[in-house]
């Protein structure tokens, strides 16, 4: 059982990771704080980006002498394995912590064991304080040790009527000022920002984080089976780095320098298929690619047309929609063909949060059961490959 | 000013008056709380259907002697003109009332002037308490005053994407049973319910209303341009009465017995034309048709064809959508062309409301600037007759 005191320490833990958001891939956000053996706070500490120094490593440091006999409240299982900073739990052994309570259990099994090795070590653990608090700020994190591929959040801004843009294509702006700010907080908290060839073409949009202080600059994606990009597009900018995600074949020639990467196409072209490609760009073939380059969360922008390939994929694990007090009456609709052709093969989820900004909602939503592959491409999901954080 | 217990007299005469919406077309509901000379309640009452003893009259029979010096409360101001139960300014005075505190001004040119009578007959008079709560209550009937048009509340129940259907037209169900349950109260307190053929002839709906205790059945109302409804629709059941709309030269040989009204084509037919006939019929001749009938409220319940007629008449007073937490990525939108060709045009709302019911979410918005035609229609509008009140 934790006191009053832990809990509040791991509510501050908790706090703190959250800080992180963002910055920390492919490793996870982690917040700890040490109490002395009087049970005040000693030291705190976040994980701040991979390479640095794990969170229990900063508060140790700041508790010096006084986490001897003390306890440590970590929002995630410390670490078992030897990274450039040494394993935490030997850490945490080593300066005298005489009890340790986690609110989640590392699932990654490079990382996982923390745990056992504190209690044979004879020190007193605890874990389960705040779980859900805690899971919540490293869902992205957890979810994509779990599946194997990042975890994605779709975003759109659509009117009460489900439309993101007029008839004849504006959309500048459909939602209030407060709902853009909003956007690029999520940005900053993502690893890679994605777009399909569609909205690129439509916009141009530059896709960098504008306005949060502090934030690291995510990877900026568009998927563009032809390579129909123009050197000048914004999101090639030097604002944040860019990958263009093409087809085997596409012909990449007037993009001199540009970080590129040949994809499979999606086999075979679903109902979902782009009017002019083969079928686009396999999405899970894309969420591997991604992994494998360290990004853990996705938050995917659209448009319409990459959405519902995304959904038909059964790689959706949260909805975020600004919902715009506004009826336009046509333009298209916020998410295209999902392979979802009557009422009972709908995807359901449940809403999670609901939020005024300004004058719109903000709706979030999880798939009511978690997401699975509907699509063709069903049986193509490899199993997740143990991918190890660094450290 | 208003005393304490004056403040929860009215609050309580708002909360009767609401019991009777729905039962008072083309009558207000209004509520009546009289005080004795000491404060403590003597009597209340409301108006329960037209025809019936006003709200002032109920409570004045149960206060009997006590009403004598005393307040009475009253949520919209005593009428002044005779009907079948006499003015109710008159009533008051005759009783001995010392003060009289309406909370909203009556607006309607018959029966306007109670305040006057009543201050030149000696009585104390005070108005505007809890103006905003009564009027809340009394809208839709307010609303019919000053536009010289039933009110009109759109209602549909669409997927976080905003389909009403799914590709194969299937939409049973796309929202809660606790949402259903909620139409089925919209219904109650409504004068009327309004679709169009599309929806009549894809759900042979009932439209009654069913699971409300009390409730009165609203007039039904198909508008059926070319009159294809069958006499076996269940529209035309006798759970309620029903009102077909046609074209002026529409053939009804196959509905005898029927209530038919023959009103003129939208001119000239405008971008949301029906796909089949001349344009649909004129939603403000329609709006004229139901006001001479006495609705004074209308329940719009789709489809999106003629929301969006509606809209484009700057005829939706009231927007109240059921979302419900699932994906489509096809099907029909709540909203088909209601004139709207870019983002400037976007009809703007302002969220009123947001209720959880079950999964689904209730988003409630009205105009930001009061409902005004935008379509081909606007200058055929006619001035707001001035219709009196059934007393
Ligand atoms: N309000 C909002 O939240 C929001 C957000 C984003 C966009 N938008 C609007 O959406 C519109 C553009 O939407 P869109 O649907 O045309 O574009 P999109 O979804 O951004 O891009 C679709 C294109 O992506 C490419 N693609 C590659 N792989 C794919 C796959 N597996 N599945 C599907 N597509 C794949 C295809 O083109 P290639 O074959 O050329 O690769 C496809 O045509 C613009 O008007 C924009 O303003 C609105
Ligand atoms: N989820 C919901 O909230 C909800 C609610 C209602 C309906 N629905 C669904 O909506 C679908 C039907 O929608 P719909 O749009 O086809 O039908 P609709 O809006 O109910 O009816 C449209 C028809 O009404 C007639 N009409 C007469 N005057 C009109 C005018 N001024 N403007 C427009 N139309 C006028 C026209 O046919 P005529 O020329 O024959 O008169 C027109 O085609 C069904 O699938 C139903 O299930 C869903």
């Amino acid at each position: 059982m934790a006191t009053a005191m832990e809990t509040d320490a791991m509510r501050r833990a908790v706090a703190l990771s959250a800080r992180a958001l963002g910055d920390t891939a492919p490793n996870p956000v982690v917040g700890c704080v040490i109490l002395d053996a009087s049970g005040a706070v000693a030291g705190e500490g976040w994980h701040r980006r991979a390479g640095g120094p794990h969170a229990e490593v900063h508060a140790l440091l700041a508790a010096g002498e006084r986490a001897r006999d003390g306890t440590a409240l970590v929002t995630l299982e410390p670490c078992n394995h030897t990274g450039r900073t040494g394993p935490c739990a030997r850490a945490l052994i080593e300066a005298g912590v005489a009890r340790v309570v986690y609110a989640v259990a590392d699932p990654s099994p490079a990382a996982a064991g923390g745990g056992r090795t504190l209690r044979e070590a004879g020190v007193d653990v605890d874990s389960g304080l705040l779980a859900e608090e805690a899971e919540a700020v490293n869902i992205a994190w957890l979810t994509s040790v779990r599946l194997g591929r990042p975890y994605v959040r779709w975003k759109y801004a659509a009117t009460l009527d489900g439309r993101i843009a007029a008839a004849d294509g504006s959309s500048r702006w459909i939602s209030s000022p407060q709902s853009r700010q909003d956007v690029h907080r999520l940005r900053a908290e993502a690893d890679a920002v994605v777009v399909g060839s569609g909205t690129l073409l439509a916009d141009d949009p530059q896709l960098a984080v504008r306005g949060v202080d502090g934030a690291t600059q995510p990877l900026r994606v568009v998927v563009d089976t032809r390579a129909r990009i123009a050197l000048a597009a914004r999101v090639l900018d030097d604002a944040a780095p860019t990958l263009v995600v093409v087809g085997e074949d596409a012909d990449t020639a007037h993009l001199p320098g540009v970080d590129i990467a040949r994809l499979p196409y999606a086999e075979p072209p679903g109902p979902h298929a782009a009017p002019t490609g083969p079928g686009g760009i396999d999405i899970t073939a894309l969420l591997a690619e991604l992994h494998g380059r360290g990004v853990r969360s996705v938050l995917l922008e659209g448009g319409p047309t990459l959405a519902g390939a995304f959904v038909a994929a059964g790689a959706v694990d949260t909805v975020t929609g600004y919902l715009a007090p506004a009826l336009l009456g046509a333009g298209p609709a916020a998410l295209a063909d999902a392979g979802i052709s009557t009422i009972a093969q709908a995807l359901r989820l449940d809403v999670i949060d609901v939020v005024r900004l300004g004058p719109d909602l903000r709706v979030s939503a999880v798939p009511a059961v978690p997401a699975v592959p509907t699509g063709p491409a069903a049986s193509a999901v490899p199993a997740a490959p143990a991918v190890p954080q660094e450290s």
